[in-house]
């Protein structure tokens, strides 16, 4: 069967994100004034063939901790449609 | 109040996405035989002070399209915790 996943990977707590600090000084600068802190992840939209939902989660999980995130300094969530 | 809200960008259908294409033949090589496509997008997780959640999505919208996403060739969807 055809499985649609999304994997969203984003930074761990307390792991620095410059990119992210931009984006608010930018934001600010904008004319966006309250804006707190942005962070920013990366999302994966991912169809793959599978017998079923749970080994296409087995997989997905695997593709992440090999490939999709660095698990040193990233979380990634696994949401299948 | 203090709003979280998340943002997701992806590249609109039909577009290219080189960068998905490289990670779903890297996939591929090794080993996920399933996959396939891949379609890689960002994610924004913000923190924003504002009224209330009415401004504040009116707000987040604002961002997505003066600086977060090309709305050209991207979709944004606006997420508020």
């Amino acid at each position: 069967m055809l499985i649609r996943a999304r994997v969203t990977v984003t930074l761990k707590n307390g792991v620095l994100d410059p990119q992210g600090k931009a984006i608010s000084g930018s934001l600010a600068a904008l004319g966006f004034a309250g804006v707190d802190s942005v962070r920013q992840g990366k999302v994966f939209d991912i169809e793959l063939n599978a017998v079923d939902k749970q080994s296409a989660e087995a997989d997905l999980t695997a593709m992440c901790d090999k490939l999709l995130a660095n698990t040193v300094i990233e979380d990634y969530a696994v949401e299948i449609a």
